[in-house]
């Protein structure tokens, strides 16, 4: 059974009674009298990352992933806290000291604080992060419009090819592999844009399953399709050159997930605006398709107009 | 090393800018200007818990475990979000529907909500509970003053009588063996102590590693010491039948924890309204003891006036 489906079929019943909670269908649980917006998310080693041996980089990564969720909705993250389950050699005093450092400049970088958190021992290593904001609002999921364009910060794909370069499923010259392993490490979250996204985002979450499923899931309670062009997604010059060089399709690379960039949807009439911001902030922003009736199927189009198969699902954790 | 100073050593000065967290020297964070509190704590298989047979009784423990730390600080707790790390076994949907109806109930007794959380696949099965509740003003650690009286509510060690008939170390008749099990998995929280307690307690903590251990935590930044007096110690009727009828000592059952009492200090002046309060709201509050001046060492005396050697340090994870 999905994740989400497990989530609805046990639990949904049970914030019920509360608005706040988005009926556990959204990336945050917002509270508007108290403007508390909370994200709690859970990383386990071999699923999540997949191993320890860079501790300082997993858990930086961990981090991003977590205030990912806050930044995605247009509100700025101020606390978080980690509970950490390892062993006497994952949370030896080397590491600790590592982690401690990673902490202290993603604090730096994003400007939020450790607040608290829990060790305990396991043999089995896990972190769980709950990062915490403050905001009058935030951008909801099934909140689109139709005919709404559909952005995407960033680039895709990289993430993923770090991954394949980190399995050593893929090999390439030592300063492309840095680079893509880098990318599947140091997501770079748009913190700049949190404000900026209320003024024109009707719908938005950030891309962690991928961008076919997490695009699925921004819309899940709504009755649209979407119309996608291949070419417009954005990939970095870098991920272009290597698709070409191994003769790999970009499809299989787009939406994989491990991006932690912004899918939102806005009016067609944000288009200047939406310009507008990434200029001035230096942040890049694509228009990748459309919100469309659903008396439509999903689609995504190729460069010569092609429907090319909706397959890649990204993830999702089974039971 | 011990898990308060592994914190103390590379977390603490993260959090040093930041006021709220109380340098991760307290059972919450508290912001004040937000009057936001925040618990999150990690309760794993084999450690907090001994094993799932019981999933309904297990995640009314550790529901009731991390919401005593908002209660013993005298604030109430409003949301609450479960991350389980489990397999296919331990979240089954058996088991799933067990949960999902023991959150059900813990959310009518203590007017709390379901706010998210997160499921992830995991051989090692684990929860991680983060709990909210709002208040001007809390109950700080460390903010004991000389010659307050210690008190404490309801009975201590028949949790651990519990543990012990679960582990089959200890057994005796069917009714008893019933009364202490559900002490271990279902502690009383006393819920309508909270808008109270903040009115005479000076400092406080619930009692989850032990009493010994957790009154030190409650003072480990003041020069203090205190004098407790066995005899006043509050057990069960029932467990005081079993020590005499095994022949068993009342130290070793009444500081191994998992009591999720309230632990408190207050002036010798509040004593008529904290006898009143109990009465008012029909729970048992003790005064056990004395905070001392350090100048003399921390002592148990028994009935006779022997002091008795502290030696009964409760649980503390070691790396």
């Amino acid at each position: 059974m999905h994740e989400f489906q497990l989530i609805h079929r046990y639990f949904s019943k049970l914030s019920n009674k509360n608005k706040s909670s988005l009926y556990l269908n959204d990336d945050v649980f917002f509270d508007k009298s108290k403007k508390l917006v909370v994200s709690v998310d859970t990383y386990v080693e071999g699923i999540h990352f997949i191993h320890f041996k860079k501790p300082d980089l997993v858990i930086k990564k961990i981090i991003r992933s977590s205030i990912s969720d806050i930044i995605c909705k247009g509100v700025k993250p101020k606390y978080y806290f980690v509970s950490g389950s390892g062993n006497k050699k994952t949370f030896s005093a080397k590491n600790l000291k590592k982690i401690s450092k990673s902490l202290e400049q993603e604090q730096n970088k994003y400007s939020i604080f450790l607040c608290g958190g829990d060790t305990v021992y396991s043999n089995k290593l896990s972190f769980t992060v709950t990062s915490i904001g403050f905001s009058n609002k935030i951008i909801f999921r099934n909140n689109a419009k139709l005919n709404d364009d559909i952005y995407v910060t960033g680039n895709l794909g990289d993430s993923f090819m770090g991954l394949n370069v980190l399995k050593k499923k893929i090999n390439t010259d030592s300063s492309l592999n840095k680079y893509f392993k880098s990318k599947y490490y140091l997501p770079n979250l748009h913190l700049k844009l949190c404000n900026k996204l209320q003024m024109f985002a009707n719908t938005s979450i950030d891309i962690s399953d991928g961008l076919i499923t997490d695009l699925e899931k921004l819309t899940n309670k709504q009755k649209f399709s979407y119309k996608l062009n291949l070419e417009n997604i954005p990939i970095s010059k870098n991920l272009n050159k290597l698709l070409i060089q191994k003769k790999l399709d970009k499809i299989s690379y787009i939406s994989q997930g491990d991006d932690y960039q912004i899918l939102f949807t806005a009016s067609s009439s944000k288009s200047r605006i939406i310009n507008k911001t990434a200029k001035s902030l230096g942040i890049k922003i694509s228009k990748i398709g459309k919100i469309c009736s659903n008396l439509q199927k999903s689609q995504i189009i190729d460069k010569k107009g092609n429907k090319i198969a909706i397959n890649t699902k990204g993830y999702s954790h089974k039971f």
